[in-house]
């Protein structure tokens, strides 16, 4: 998995059937130490994850294992909202400091 | 998925049986800010998109998830055209302004 | 898929069972311009490519897809071979022009 | 797969309901000579590793065919805890030694 | 799939239990010349490939399509040893030559 921020959404109403409801997240890449890398992905967000919020990307197949989306064309999808991110013991992420 | 603009077509007669009636289209990725990538791949599309417009590529096995590919062996397809897209509560692309 | 061009071919008799009477290519991937990318795939065939043709592939799972490979480990295959590339109403290859 | 050595953690309470109780490592992927690559991944963790301990992971739809891992969406899998690493008959690493 | 040569190998004890008694190599991608590229993988061999020999790799979910991999969270396997290599009708590698 990799960790991302939520940066945006995408919305389209021509889309395969089996999207509808579906909502659709622009995410940014983030490295170990949290910084921005220069990749973004658009995932599917069964979880609810705001702008901003630091969360877990699941990408190719595996992201149908998602709820709701076993049959639904979906190759990224959030899975988790990030907590905490510790690198060698030393705290690099904490959600609670950026409520 | 992957943003991309539809850039161009792929025709093919001499190709597995399955792919009768597929329609191939040259796509270009763009990055969050709407600039085209270095990026093409050849998508299956089964939704009906235009060249230039905006769409939502799916790649890997999901892109089999698309109505009436799933024995199919395509590994990109388009699965929306694209409406609109927000970056930071910013608007990115809007179709009605490109039509 | 990715644009390819037909480069040569990989022989070996020591291989899994399922192999067996599988062809496997060399290809070198194109640009949507037609231009030779350093990027090469061995890729199974059975469609009946020649070299210098100009091939789509699909990677992945979905490779499996192709007649009789449902069971074999290639994740690259030759789908089709290409007519033409069409990028904004611009031809860029048409088969019968390397004939 | 891939060599890498485990760096850290991702703690996550509000998440796919699947992925109750499975832990998350950041981990550094390294080149055949241990040297650290600017590459990072979160995976699950089934096996138990440990900070710094050298890891195989396992990427893709794979992924899901470590235990208890079958129905949920994670596409990186800590598979072994490397005992060595031979290169050209080199020893490139050896737990005992790190231990 | 992609041209390789074994270069080393992986022992570990604590795996998952499904690897028992699979072999793990380290292999190093080659160009369509044959020169190495600094990718390395570390893949599954069912086949029985030695030290220095050139083999197809094949990773992804298609890898576990190897014998006795079905259930077993690998992602890259040695599916042949090749014996030669052919580019634009020119022999790049002949096993006879190299044994």
């Amino acid at each position: 998995m990799r960790i991302a921020k939520v940066r945006g959404t995408v919305v389209s109403t021509y889309k395969e059937p089996s999207l509808q409801g579906v909502k659709f997240l622009v995410v940014q890449f983030l490295d170990e130490a949290g910084q921005a890398l220069q990749e973004y992905e658009v995932a599917a967000d069964m979880v609810g994850a705001g702008v901003d919020e630091w969360v877990l990307i699941s990408r190719g197949s595996q992201a149908r294992h998602v709820r709701d989306c076993q049959e639904r064309p979906v190759d990224a999808a959030v899975i988790a909202i990030i907590d905490t991110v510790n690198v060698e013991n030393r705290s690099v992420y904490d959600k609670r400091e950026h409520s």
